[in-house]
């Protein structure tokens, strides 16, 4: 299979936050969060894959700042390893001031697993590292599965 | 005010579709997507007016293809005017298939007002208009609110 | 087909608004309202054409003023115009105050399509024309119509 | 006060049932009813207190056939009994086939208390009663409430 | 059939309250509430009778106090009749204080009907009365039953 | 503080699955599930601090098996480990046959902080390890922290 870039399958969503978001500190509620960040994690891993997907399993998803009504939230997904049959997909979000800055508020990890038309999990294009950061990036994914598989 | 590029303000949305989202033909419930169009749109307008928006009113909204579970759907907003206070941003949403090919499904044209602090409308950046493509939508978007003035 | 009259199919809904309604402005979310205009539309063109219906378009939805948590929201479907397979219908949505006043929030008009059970548009019966208003209406219709189709 | 008759406060809504609604037995969520239920009760006793109102118990919600996804939802709510500061409502909710054709799937009785500015309950307009039907209804919910009170 | 015991099918759910269920008066909104009761009441009735069930009826629902943004909710069902096929279930619904005072804001019983392969109702075990409270709360869901009835 | 054990602050949660809480494969939804696995985790750190809590992180959520409509789910919260400010719950999710037979589908490790009226951390009161079982997940849960702050 030919090897395919980070780039190649980065993906972006948008939101605004209405107050069925909000949990009752008057602050998003981290499962919507969640459920947004499996979305980014899942078409990441489609777009890298040109499959199916399933979510294996969610590692180190920290919650760095709170986000409040009106706020405008970006996440951010992008590919970090590609194994056999799995990758590992990183959602960064941030909320996006009216000025433009960037706040990051949360950073997960999500294990992704390609599928076939059966739902067997099949092989996945290997992952091309171009920069220095993506190969930081990759080794520590590589630590995260050992640790997962110990 | 600094005029600004259309790229500027380019906003992307993606979804996978679960049964939540289906209406009882089994196809994408218009409703839902009227929302996520409408966020999209908003986002896009927050970004070129560095202020809070309002949707002051929807026009051509075209359903042209169903939609159906567990597709990833893309959608794309646009600016395609600035006037004094008021933007028309395009959205155009797709199903993306899971071998990257995109198929329209949807193309929304919804005019956002900026609102100052106090939630008066205020003045937004002209749109700097750089291609042919972009030229002729403008001249759209100034005949659609002729339309509406009328 | 035997022609039927404007109310025959209207229709009304209404709602009573929750914090899950609100944006971030505390103000009711204006995907959520176009999600339940879909619906009423829908109803009246059922009712007219006694047939499954799917949206195809919508024009000229216009916001006219804000509604707010625990307002009582009402929605009045009415049929403006019967086509060939096709039909527009008008939603206009009220907040009622509590001593009965009704103040107008949004108008939108929708074209639905009639389906058969294969899924394929077909005819629906033709709209009695019966009052200077409903004439007024009609010839707006098909305006309308014409500029969606130029 | 001046007495108010049941058709001034009668209220309907519609749905069309998408998926959303449905539980894992592909028949309509009884909650998601009930929660509609509630709605079309408090605007029934908004309408005829023109207060604030809050539900307080719900007696006699009987399920009678199952509703599926895509079918057309008809909500009728009225007032059948006015105390001083309580109301019984009864909504019926009915499947409305294309043809026009109703089957009634569920009758539930509501009572429904006003509240002045502080959220105090508070006097209600005396029901009045027109017809046989509504004496029987009436009477009905009287003797609901002795029970309940019992 | 083996008789069972209350026990043996006593249910618990909780729920931390979000601004997604308050309604316009921001305090819990009664058909949201509703809906988890019916989910509470279909969990102890399958396990009392090991098979899929559908609700029937609900009677004497009562709202007693209103549950509040960040309130901690508890849900305890628990069996208090079974019939041939039929099986009335209690769900009390307390607010949780942080120091773990339980004040209780809604007492529901609900009538659940077993259902074999087919969807015909079947038979359900006979319930073990152990207590004089269990028997006081049996004798009065006989009475329901025959009010219901009548 | 006096020292709590892990059941003073055990929780349960079921649901029955309905076709809203399904993905595009007619599974569960992973976000729907992270969504109950975060309350049933605030509920169970809400009893052991008697505070207020906010989650920081989520490490280990493992998808074990998936879930159908239908579906009876079973959650489970426990604490493994009170720190100063922090603790660690896990959430053990289960399908729950119709026989009463459980089965694993998710394993989540949440590290939760317990906030004073400020909402700034403040301290928990020491957990009562009682068992081996305890004790090895007590173990786990340091090793999992030092790893994240690593």
């Amino acid at each position: 299979m030919k090897p395919k870039r980070v780039e190649d399958s980065y993906t972006e969503q948008v939101q605004v936050l209405g107050l069925a978001n909000m949990n009752g500190n008057d602050r998003l509620f981290g499962g919507t969060l969640m459920s947004w960040i499996d979305i980014v994690a899942a078409v990441v891993a489609r777009r890298h894959s040109n499959r199916n997907v399933t979510t294996a399993s969610v590692s180190e998803l920290t919650f760095k700042a709170p986000a409040f009504a009106n706020d405008t939230l970006l996440l951010c997904g992008h590919i970090t390893y590609a194994g056999r049959t799995s990758m590992e997909i990183c959602v960064e979000s941030y909320v996006e001031e009216l000025n433009g800055a960037r706040k990051l508020i949360n950073t997960a990890y999500l294990t992704m697993v390609a599928l076939d038309e059966n739902g067997t999990p099949c092989t996945v294009p290997p992952l091309l590292i171009e920069t220095e950061k993506q190969r930081l990036e990759y080794e520590a994914a590589i630590e995260r599965r050992n640790k997962r598989n110990k």
